[in-house]
């Protein structure tokens, strides 16, 4: 079998990775592409880094086994806490993050290099975010906020409403007026809170380290010479650990993701 | 060895449980107690019945292990959809949920037997208090809400502020004109957002299952003679299965329970 045809593998702790997969189904149409959820055991961001490895682990021995040619971690509380399990389990298989698109993205968007970067408690704990920033910017001057509450609002379907207004105020207010120009979000959950970040943060460039993980995945398929060539539209299978209806409504309601094929994936 | 002198096991998905284990210590302060938390795991609330059973049976299998007298199931979510699990995996040890004591105190407060009982989406779906309220009060006039979100605010410490209060006014502010005269708290976490909830529905009489499952906790110890005689203060000791220290700040900022022994127990 051509490796180009085997499927790219994407993960997240939950639905928060379909803001990456949507973005990778529209400018790869012919890939297929396996998609997992952790439903079972989100949220990942309040929980410790070993617990985080174990999980990263095991995901990617499933992915392995079941032939991607690419892994996409898709969360990037397991991008800044467990990437390199994920590489050691993924031997000769490339692996691509959020963190090195998205902080590429903002250095390029932001012209005084004030950067705010927000994401779950894990991601910031870790300072993955703002140690990658300085070493291909020394000078930058950069911001880490946890939002521990993000993700929860959005799995619940808070979304651009008052109280996730209020949250974000909380969060985030005191940065209004303090001349940071560039926000990246360091968690594939908060797209789906962009506008409300927007609203409290009217001047800042958002960044959303989706799109630009998309376009890396797609830059290194063709530099490695990986592209499906096929004409036919490429397939998408889902796993989740959990609740698999629940995953096929929220997609839809949350991301306006279509799932038609999905399956309970338990560890 | 006397098993009067052994501990009381009572667990829970995270730290709501605390508010049962504060009213036990208090009544019985001769006990020794075990508590776990799955921290490594929560919410359980928005987990699949077929998930909840397996957590449950892991964690009974590990305090039996630890020699209990009896085990209080004080996770709401577990009561409502696992309990059968549980006493299947506790033979010959006595076990206590929250459903039935606050479900009692519920009906001999409520003068209309208009009764609103609100708990995560797991246990609103199972429908065990309604059921439970109808077999001992058929003419009962019950709604059950799910509050999905309520836990993460707590865990989160979002208690008692503008954001609490509006979410608690979204999900029933509805019911504040609607005669019911008594509201349980049918999740082991929502007594840290009593004023919140009393806020929205000042006229209601609130019902915290934990002071009355405590209270059923002494009385069956009592009635087996089984309670623990010695004069020496009862020992607590601590189970989670992930971020020890985390849990050790949070239960005593959120639910001021200072914890000296604790230790992981992963699964």
């Amino acid at each position: 079998m051509n490796i180009n045809n085997s499927p790219i593998g994407i993960f997240d702790s939950g639905l928060g990775g379909l803001t990456v997969y949507k973005e990778i189904r529209k400018i790869l149409p012919h890939e297929n592409i396996i998609y997992f959820g952790d439903t079972m055991r989100v949220p990942y961001g309040n929980k410790s880094p070993q617990t985080i490895k174990t999980f990263a682990a095991q995901i990617t021995d499933f992915l392995v086994h079941k032939g991607v040619k690419m892994i996409v971690v898709a969360c990037n509380t397991v991008c800044s806490n467990a990437i390199d399990v994920v590489k050691r389990h993924a031997v000769g298989i490339e692996v691509i993050g959020v963190i090195e698109p998205g902080v590429r993205k903002a250095i390029e968007l932001s012209r005084n290099k004030k950067i705010i970067v927000i994401g779950t408690r894990a991601t910031i704990n870790s300072k993955a975010y703002s140690s990658f920033i300085k070493k291909i910017y020394p000078k930058a001057n950069v911001v880490e906020v946890a939002c521990p509450l993000f993700v929860s609002l959005v799995e619940e379907g808070f979304v651009n409403n008052e109280v996730s207004y209020m949250v974000a105020d909380r969060y985030l207010g005191s940065y209004s007026k303090k001349g940071y120009d560039t926000l990246i979000l360091g968690c594939t959950h908060y797209p789906l809170l962009k506008k409300t970040i927007k609203k409290v943060l009217a001047s800042t460039n958002i960044v959303d380290s989706s799109v630009a993980c998309a376009f890396s995945v797609k830059k290194i398929l063709e530099e490695k010479r990986m592209i499906n060539t096929s004409k036919k539209e490429g397939i998408s299978k889902f796993y989740v650990s959990d609740r698999p209806q629940n995953f096929v409504e929220l997609s839809y309601r949350l991301a306006g993701v279509k799932i038609c094929k999905i399956d309970i994936k338990r560890f």
